[in-house]
């Protein structure tokens, strides 16, 4: 039996979550301390109160803060305008989905309403499969909202945040670097703490039906991972083709053609890449971790409701998985403490040490923590479901398998950090490939990236090794938990870089000078960095969530070996291993087609309005914001479609085996592609930031902003942003997606599945 | 029993096999016909006749034919004495693998003498391992200098054709064709039907100690393979670095710093870069495919010795795959004709329609020939291995396998002359983003390489699934023959393109005019769709191979299953995903490197010889071969090292299971890889070509040469270099080679394997 009695893990954690909530809430208050300028609609302008305690240049300035007030208000109406629309298709789609759940579950048995002998636990009764049905929609209903709320909540407070960074820039980089951090933390925290609630409440709920049949419990709660994941891939997608499409069509005209700085105000694409920044950056990767850190979960608590824990029913053991993640709220927020509270950030040089400290101290703190739970939630020894068979394990395996997903994590957050860092001399030889033009620039950034794969593979080859031997299938999934359980430091140093993008750009709009400009610059440097790493352990724990989800999709199907030696998987492997080079095609080609209108309307803009170059004529902002709009709800169909049917299809069509063979082939190949898109262009972006700063001998020979070397590195940075914004990170999603569908729809393809082959 | 005699069959092979020598030597003949003026030593330049039925201008011009024979003369040195040289490093090379292959298969048993009970041919006595380890290095060697053999002579006819073609440009572009076509066809032929023979041959000899032990004899006949692609991994590796490292060194500072002409006799690294198209595009793929052609052969000869056909002793039905392999000679003798003597290209446009009509008529033809060798060599029903069962089959089942490989292939070929030729929208698209520069242009074409695998891959996922139904691993075998039966003519449209891309380049050395260079450009680009096609055939039929190759090693080694879902397999299969990474990494470095190096000294002499760009003093061509021949010499290195050392140390270290989830990890992770790389590379060099060539309105609207439009183009076509002639096809051989060399160590790690696993 577990030290910890039911009733106290029934207290814990949901007194986590609402820690984390109360914690976000307090970072919201801090950084709502940075005052704006309000717009009062009767009166024009009204200054309030900006505290200082220096006095620097520009920090009375009147007009500069109204100009970023009015900067902010733009971003945040054209994100919040473009979320809504977005939500609005995603309700569409919700609403069919959930049906076709409905209808695919509640056919397996002919929608007959009589209990069923269980499958596992045997001699017991069983819920009928139409109730599975019906929980497992609205399981996915949940899923699919809180994930929303996800992406928006990160949106609102992103956006809450950049003007406020500027603006803090004025007075130093430290005052910067803490506003823009803490209200990463704000997103963080909101969002580990809203999963977790959601699915701890839900559970409960469910169990006011389901009483005793833990099975079909924990069998409708993944749906909760499959509306997480769902919402996520068009979250990404949509928002990676609309900021990408922004950003190459500024990028083409200003930067290339007209020669004018990024974010310049006569740009007439630079509020849509502004908040483009938002809704693809913080929105969508909100959305991304949400959905891995929804599906580890039901992993592993599938698993394990077939498992002794289930069987016999142990809740506290049953609730590992979900103490492991209300341990890490804890742990991450003494870790942001660290951060905002005990060091302080006085140089730009400063900045990237502090973030990787983050990491490490989460890291080690959170060692402890799994340590802990694993000592008072899990009886000493215990049986785990292993396809088929019991497997003997022991409370300090689990303790293992959950800290080597983190400890990986970590090398593949450093690993991200040395391949994308202009620190180091991976992305400063790309920067001086610049020196023969941007041909050799983009040949040594593409081996830049295939070359990054190299460790984290290695080190999910490892945790996976490890985690299975020791925990089977369980094992991999709370592993992957391992890995996301420091998710909220994770989304904040994550989730940093972008609000200091926003704030670079507000500060070029609002007309701000070169020295804010500069400190935005190094903000923004290493938050192109921590976004890497960000992408990195979205990447890494979509590789151990899918796999565990394969695991449980396998379990679920009856399948007992997945032999590449037969046909049936075979063929599955090979063409899995392509999908993720058509999605990678589509979500591409989305991009490039979207940029090409931009730059269309751009260069119109330029062409026909008259005084926009000489800035006496503001451009039109709306209609830019309005391509991107289109583009993205438009493009973001085909490969959504691509994802979302795969699995229907060939299950239906080909069978369990061939399905099998998909997820894993799908698996294999799409990390790679994903870490290596993420890291090219991660170190493209920076290869161009080392030149423009200039900061040592060697970068100073390639620069100065403008110079041949400069103009070669923003050709490579434009290639690698739908890289490393659109195709790489909706790929961790791709793999996840496809499994979680699987594992869902799994009873109806073992009923009714492999329609073609039976007909041969 | 097969109807046709064993007597019979020991005639018919060796016959074709000479027929098909004798047949390229005609061709050779042919071509010798164009005369070049010989360069006597001690009387200066003496003319030989040209023969000559139209008059055109220059043909006549005795400057023009003295420059081209010296320019020939210059890329034949530099060539011959860079693959001596090459020759030098790999027969240390071989020497040393040899002996490592005798020790680990020696140490099988311990280097015993005695005969042992055989394997599969239960109740018999088999010759010793020590045999088969000495027997295997034999076959190790012979197919190494095949292998060296079939790149020197393509090569050699390369070179002796090049200036040929340019001289008979000046006629027209059917002549020109006609010559370039024929020496392709003399490289084709004497490589299909060497490797036939003395595969034939060896054969033959081993049995003469052999006698009854089949198992023990074509156990031993793998070596062949083997030797045949580590051959091909240095010459595709080393060949490759060498042609792109002098490509994009000569690009970059004539193209695109200086602005004179591709070809520009002024730039140093001329030379260099037409030398590497004879050893990179010739040598090198003429050594992968003879790999391809000779593990294909030996996979099905393997387990069929282990099947019904080895166990009884049926030696037609043993050779079926050399049947094939001889009815596939005499079939491209057939279509070659249609090409030389049945049709005539009139117009550039006849060009690319002609070679299509080539695949097409040999891939009918062979259906046929397909029928009549399955019927004739094969008894009406058998039984075949099928991992430790045996499976029944008939004649005609085979047929379908063979067929199907065959077709498969002219789809892949088909798919990807869609995807390469600037005839269709997919190129003419990535030349229009070409309009918003170099940026849009890259991400345009990574798209459609990406897009560009989706077909191939269903092609060969239906090829597998069909022949795998049908006839297990033997029938996987048979496909990936099938697919290569028509090799001769494959290679022939294939050489055909490097030879005229030198034809060019000799054109605008000898400073021929405007006219002949067009001519020899649209050679040049339908080239380009070969050689694109070929690198199709050739990534196909390595799938197919690697995985027959996969299935005997599986064989081999004793394993019943691959199962993914156990950790062993799967962390393979991951790792073996991120090799083609890791390697394309290493090679792209490589070639932007070198190219690094090589733009340096072609600075270095335009700025240092004074009148070198007035063209009044002649460039130090020879220190370009240099930097080109001592970076693919050192750089060759590492890759390889990876290829070769990762079965040994993974077999060793993890075992078995582990290796071979690498295996199938590596295959289809690298198929996608390589195809993506290839056609990407092909669309860009083509889009380039359709700017400059701005034979539709589309087009002109693009151009011309110098265009901002252009250059973008040019930015693209320098990416794609290493892509698609370095990195991309080495993947092939990567793949390829894993499985063979797994498959003749497979008895060592079945023994002593899996130290690491064990010690834990």
């Amino acid at each position: 039996m577990s030290a910890l009695s039911e009733g106290l893990t029934q207290i814990v954690i949901p007194l986590a979550s609402l820690v984390g909530i109360g914690f976000a809430l307090l970072q919201w208050f801090l950084v709502s301390r940075v005052k704006l300028l309000s717009q009062d609609s009767s009166n024009g302008y009204k200054q309030k109160l900006i505290e200082s305690d220096e006095e620097e240049e520009g920090i009375n300035n009147l007009e500069i803060s109204i100009k970023c007030t009015e900067i902010q208000h733009a971003i945040s109406v054209g994100a919040t305008s473009f979320l809504f629309t977005e939500y609005k298709y995603l309700g569409i789609f919700m609403c069919v989905f959930g049906a076709i759940i409905f209808l695919f579950l509640g056919s397996v048995k002919g929608f007959s309403t009589k209990s069923e002998p269980c499958t596992y636990s045997q001699g017991n009764t069983c819920k009928p499969a139409l109730a599975n049905a019906f929980f497992s929609t609205i399981a996915f209903l949940l899923g699919a909202l809180t994930s929303v709320l996800s992406g928006y909540l990160g949106m609102k407070i992103a956006t809450y945040a950049n003007a406020r960074t500027t603006l803090e820039a004025r007075k130093g980089v430290g005052k910067a670097f803490i506003t823009a951090f803490r209200s990463g933390a704000v997103m963080g925290f909101l969002l580990a703490a809203n999963g977790l609630l959601v699915l701890y409440a839900s559970i409960n709920l469910f169990k006011l039906y389901y009483g005793d049949d833990w099975e079909g419990l924990y069998e409708s709660i993944t749906g909760y991972g499959l509306g997480g994941s769902s919402m996520a891939l068009f979250g990404r997608v949509g928002g990676g083709i609309y900021t990408k499409a922004a950003d190459v069509g500024a990028d083409l005209v200003g930067k290339v053609e007209r020669n004018i700085p990024e974010d310049d105000p006569r740009n007439p694409a630079v509020i849509a890449d502004n908040v483009g920044d938002n809704v693809g950056d913080i929105a969508g990767m909100g959305s991304d971790l949400f959905g891995s850190y929804a599906e580890s979960s039901c992993a592993a608590l599938f698993v394990a409701s077939i498992s002794s824990f289930g069987i016999s029913h142990e809740f506290t053991a049953m609730s590992y998985p979900l103490l492991i993640s209300s341990m890490g709220i804890v742990v991450c927020l003494i870790t942001t403490l660290f951060a905002t509270d005990l060091f302080e950030i006085k140089k730009v040089s400063d900045i990237e040490p502090s973030l990787k400290r983050q990491l490490l101290i989460s890291t080690v703190l959170m060692t402890a923590g799994i340590a802990v739970v694993s000592f008072f939630a899990l009886p000493s020894e215990f049986t785990l479901f292993n396809f088929g068979t019991e497997k003997a394990v022991k409370n300090w395996h689990l303790f293992f398998c959950v800290a080597i997903g983190l400890w990986a994590g970590l090398i593949i957050g450093y690993t991200t950090e040395y391949y994308t860092s202009n620190a180091y001399s991976p992305v400063q030889d790309v920067a001086d490939a610049c020196r023969t033009g941007a041909a050799t620039n983009v040949i040594f950034g593409l081996a830049l990236g295939y070359k990054s794969v190299i460790i984290p593979i290695f080190a999910i080859a490892i945790a996976i090794y490890v985690s299975f031997s020791l925990a089977a299938m369980y094992g991999i999934a709370v592993a992957a938990l391992g890995m996301l359980s420091t998710i909220a430091t994770g989304l904040a140093i994550d989730a940093y870089g972008p609000i200091s993008d926003n704030a670079g750009g507000i500060a070029e709009m609002a007309g701000m000078s070169h020295k804010i400009r500069e400190r935005t610059d190094a903000l923004d440097a290493a938050g192109n960095t921590t976004a890497a790493i960000g992408k990195g352990f979205a990447i890494g724990s979509a590789a151990l969530v899918s796999l565990a989800l394969f695991g449980a999709y396998v379990s679920r199907a009856g399948i007992k070996t997945v032999d590449v030696l037969t046909p049936k998987a075979f063929i599955g492997l090979i063409v899995g291993a392509m999908l993720p080079y058509w999605f990678s095609a589509m979500t591409m080609k989305s991009v490039g087609s979207a940029a090409l209108k931009m730059v269309e309307e751009v260069r119109r803009q330029f062409n026909t309005i008259p005084g926009l170059m000489e800035g006496r004529v503001k451009p039109d902002y709306a209609n830019c914001v309005k391509i991107s709009t289109d583009a993205s709800l438009r493009e973001m169909i085909p490969p959504g479609a691509l994802v979302m049917l795969t699995p229907l299809i060939v299950g239906t069509l080909f069978g369990v085996e061939t399905l099998a063979g998909v997820l894993a082939g799908a698996l294999v190949s799409g990390v790679q592609v994903a870490i290596s898109a993420s890291n090219t262009g991660g170190a493209w972006d920076n290869a161009k930031k080392y030149i423009e700063a200039g900061v040592s001998e060697h970068a100073k020979s390639l620069g100065p902003k403008g110079s041949e070397c400069h103009k070669a590195a923003v050709i490579g940075d434009t290639i690698g942003d739908p890289l490393k914004d659109t195709s790489g990170p909706s790929l961790n999603i791709l793999i996840k997606l496809m499994a979680v569908e699987s594992l869902v729809f799994a009873p109806f393809f073992a009923a009714h599945g492999g329609f073609l082959f039976k007909f041969i």
